[in-house]
C-alpha cells in the first residue's frame, strides 16, 4: 500500500449534524482512508460552548472555541454552524487559506452564495453543499455534474420535511393544521418556532440554491415568490382529494420562454400546490423529501429520500468530504461551478398553470353562467365545475363551486378572481390553489 | 472571456445513443463551452459503415471507419459501439494515449471492468459510465461520490425497461407473457431477439456494475445469480396481487453479515420478485427504471427516470463528457474509483428473505397441517396461508394453497420445497417467489 497523505479536517459546529459527522469521521477513519487514499484527521471541533451537551459522545480534547485558529492549516473545513455570521467570514477565511469547504448552510448560500463561489474560483478551492438541500438525497451533484451537459427545464420538489409531515397527516387524518402542528412539535418534526418551515422560508432558500445551479444564474432570495402552508385547512385538502389531488408545499424552478416583449426568464416559487394523486410526488409521505427534475434530453427524473435528520445529513457531508479529499490527492485546482449569468427572475404574474378556485356563491339561477363568464372575460377558461349545496342553521341555502381551470396566466387569473370577489353572485372566495406537475 | 482551450472529442459508434450524442455536441457547443470552459470539438465518428442510415442527420465528413486513427490525439473518447471487441481494445488504447474515456458499454464493464479501471489508474485517466446503468438516471455518480463516505447496505432496482414494460402490462391487463412480449416487440419496447432482456442477462450486467461500485469490490458476472421472467404467468401475477404484491424483475445487491463459519459476503442476484404495492418501486410503470439504495447513514434513497432511449442515454453521456472536460481544464490526474477488494460473493442459498409458495394439493383433511409441518421441519415458518378450492371438468376437487413465509434462508426454503414436492399431499409446486423490499 502506498504511503497515504494525512489531510487535516476542521469541523465548525457540533449540533445534530455536526456531532454525527464527527462520530463518522472517527469511527470510519480506515474506510474513509481506503475510499480517498488519504488519512482524514479530525483536527478539532469549533463550538461556542465546549461543555454543552452533544448528541454523541466525542473526545473532549477535540473541542475548541477558537474557530479561526482551527481553520489555519486545515485542508478541508466543514461548516455546520448555520446562520450568516460568523459562518460567512470563517468560510471566506478558510477558502483564502487554501482549504476546500463543505457546508450545509442553506441560509448562507441562498444569500451570500455568489460571493463565496467567487472567492473559491479566485483561489482555486472548492465549495460543496450537497447537505444544504434535501439532506442525504443526492441532488446538488446530479444537477452540477450529471445533468451538466443537458438543459434543465423545470424542477419541482418537496424540499421541506416539516411541512410535508404536516400536510401528509392532514391529508390522511382530515385533521386541522394547528392540531397537527402542535403534535409535530411534540414529536420533534417541527421546531418550537415553526415560522421558517411553515411560512416556506426554508423551502425558498433551497429553491434559490436549486434554481441558481440548474439555470447557471444568480437567484437572489428576495426574487423567490414564497407562500407558506398556514392557510391550508382541512376543507381545502378535502376539496383537493375530491378532484384527484393532494396538497404539497412545492418549490418550483422553471424556465419561462420569451413571450411578446418579455425576455426569456426563470420563475422560482414556493407555495402549497395541488399535485395529481397519480404523480410520483403524491406518494412522498411523512418527513421525506423528493425532487422531480425535467431535463430536455434526460426527460423526467426523481430523487427521493429522507429530507432531514442528523445522521442522514451527515452522509451528504461525508460524501462531499470524500470528494474534496480525492481532489487534494489528485492535485489540480477545484472544479468550480459553471459560470453564472444573471437571468431575469419573472414576477409570479407571468407563470402559467392550472388553478382550482373554490367559491361560496348565492344559490340563484344563472350563477354558474355568471361565474364562467367573469372568468372567460379575463381569458381564463373553465375545465371542470362542481356545485354543492348546503343549508345553514337558519335555513338559508348556501352553494359552493369548485372550479378547475385550463392553463392560464397567473396575472389573468388573479384579475379574474378579483372580479369574482367583487361580483354580487360571489359571497366569498374560499381558496385559489395552483396545480403543478402536469 | 478567457481564452478557452479546445478539447478534441472522438465518438465511437453512431447508433441510437451515439447519433444523439453527436447531435447534442454540435448543437450545444456554445452551452457546453460555458459549462466546461473548453471548446468541445467533435473530431470524428468511427463507424463500420459510413453510409449506413442514422437516426439523426449528421455531417458526412465526420464519419470514418478508422477508429484507431481517430483516437490518436483525442482528449476525450466516447465509446458507444457496444460489445466486447473492438470496444475493449479501443478503450485501452485511448486510455494509454492519455484520453479520458466515457462509455455506456455495460457488457464490457461487467466482464472487463477491472482491467479497464486498472489501466486508467496506471495512466491517471478517468473512465466514466453513467449511461451503462439506468440510462439518464444519475446512479453511478451518486454511488461513486455522494455515498462515498457512507456504507451501502443494499440496492434493489428495476434496471431493465423492457421487462418492466412487460410485467407492468401483464399486471394491468391480466395478459399473458407471450402476448405482451409480441406487442412489446411490435412497439419497439423489446428487441427481435429478446433473450438478453427477458432472461435477465442485461439486468445481471448492471447488477454486477452496481455491486462492484457500491461494495468497492470486483463482482464477476458469473457470480451473479440470474433468473429471467419467462416463467412468470398471469396466474402468478394474480396471486401476487391477492397478497398485496406486484411482480418486478429486481436486481438486488446486498451485504450479508458473517454467520457461524461463513465470512461476511455480498449477494448479487436478479430474479422476478414480489414487491409490496406500498413500496415506491411498485409504482414504477412502463419502461421506466428506478434504483432503491439503502445506506447506513443516509437511509433509503430512490432514483427514478427513463431506463432507455437514445436521447435520454445521451444526457448521461454528456454529463460524463462535461466532467471529463472540466478535469482536463483543472489539471490533476483522474480521480479514480475507490480501490476494489475481492469480497466473496455468496451463493444464492445463503440469502434470507420471505417467500410466497403456491401449491396444488389434494383436497383431504389435514393437508394444511402436513404442509406446514414439512416447512417447519426445515426451519421455514408460515406467516399466512390461503386455500382456494376448484372443481375439474371430471368433478374432482382441486385445492390450491398460497403460503406466505416468514424470513427464511434460501437453502432451507428450497430443501423444504423439495420435501413438499415429494410429499403425497402435494400434487404440484406451482411457483416459489421471493419477496424483496421489506
Amino acid at each position: 500500500m502506498i504511503d497515504h497523505r494525512t489531510l487535516r479536517v476542521a469541523l465548525l459546529g457540533a449540533g445534530s449534524v455536526g456531532s454525527q459527522v464527527a462520530r463518522l469521521l472517527i469511527e470510519r477513519a480506515d474506510e474513509l482512508e481506503e475510499r480517498t487514499g488519504a488519512r482524514l484527521e479530525l483536527a478539532g471541533i469549533a463550538v461556542r460552548d465546549v461543555d454543552a451537551p452533544r448528541d454523541v459522545a466525542l473526545p473532549r480534547e477535540l473541542f475548541t472555541t477558537e474557530a479561526h485558529e482551527l481553520i489555519v492549516g486545515s485542508d478541508i473545513v466543514i461548516e455546520l454552524m448555520g446562520g450568516i455570521e460568523p459562518a460567512r467570514t470563517l468560510i471566506l477565511d478558510a477558502l483564502r487559506s487554501g482549504a476546500d469547504v463543505v457546508t450545509g448552510n442553506k441560509a448562507l448560500l441562498a444569500t451570500h452564495g455568489a460571493e463565496i463561489f467567487d472567492v473559491a474560483d479566485q483561489v482555486g478551492a472548492s465549495v460543496s453543499y450537497e447537505a444544504a438541500v434535501a439532506a442525504a438525497i443526492p441532488i446538488i451533484r446530479p444537477l452540477k455534474d450529471s445533468l451538466a451537459g443537458d438543459r434543465v427545464d423545470r424542477i419541482f420538489g418537496i424540499v421541506n420535511g416539516t411541512t410535508n409531515y404536516i400536510l401528509d397527516r392532514m391529508d390522511k387524518e382530515g385533521a386541522a393544521f394547528d392540531a397537527v402542528l402542535t403534535d409535530a412539535q411534540r414529536l420533534g418534526y417541527a421546531e418550537a418556532d415553526p415560522t421558517a418551515d411553515v411560512e416556506g422560508h426554508d423551502a425558498a432558500q433551497k429553491a434559490a440554491i436549486l434554481a441558481s445551479l440548474a439555470f447557471h444564474t444568480n437567484v437572489p432570495l428576495e426574487a423567490v415568490h414564497c407562500e407558506g402552508i398556514t392557510g391550508v385547512d382541512a376543507d381545502m385538502i378535502e376539496n383537493a382529494r375530491g378532484a384527484g389531488f393532494v396538497i404539497k408545499l412545492l418549490a418550483t424552478c422553471e424556465r419561462l420562454p420569451a413571450e411578446g416583449d418579455e425576455p426569456e426568464a426563470i420563475s422560482v416559487r414556493v407555495y402549497p400546490a395541488l399535485v395529481s394523486r397519480e404523480h410520483p410526488l403524491a406518494s412522498v409521505h411523512g418527513g421525506n423529501n423528493a425532487v422531480y427534475v425535467e431535463a430536455e434530453a434526460a426527460g423526467p427524473l426523481m430523487f427521493y429520500g429522507a429530507g432531514a435528520g442528523g445522521v442522514q445529513t451527515a452522509s451528504a457531508i461525508l460524501g462531499d468530504v470524500v470528494s474534496a479529499a480525492r481532489r487534494h490527492i489528485a492535485g489540480g485546482v477545484g472544479v468550480g461551478e459553471s459560470a453564472r449569468g444573471d437571468q431575469p427572475v419573472a414576477p409570479i404574474g407571468r407563470i402559467t398553470t392550472r388553478y382550482q378556485i373554490t367559491l361560496e356563491v348565492t344559490d340563484e339561477h344563472g350563477v354558474l353562467q355568471t361565474v364562467a363568464g367573469l372568468l372567460a372575460e379575463g381569458g381564463v377558461s373553465v375545465a371542470t365545475i362542481e356545485q354543492t349545496l348546503s343549508h345553514d342553521a337558519d335555513g338559508a341555502s348556501r352553494a359552493r363551486l369548485v372550479i378547475g381551470t385550463h392553463r392560464a396566466r397567473e396575472q389573468a387569473l388573479s384579475d379574474a378572481v378579483a372580479r369574482l370577489d367583487a361580483s354580487d353572485v360571489v359571497e366569498r372566495v374560499v381558496s385559489v390553489l395552483r396545480v403543478e406537475g402536469d
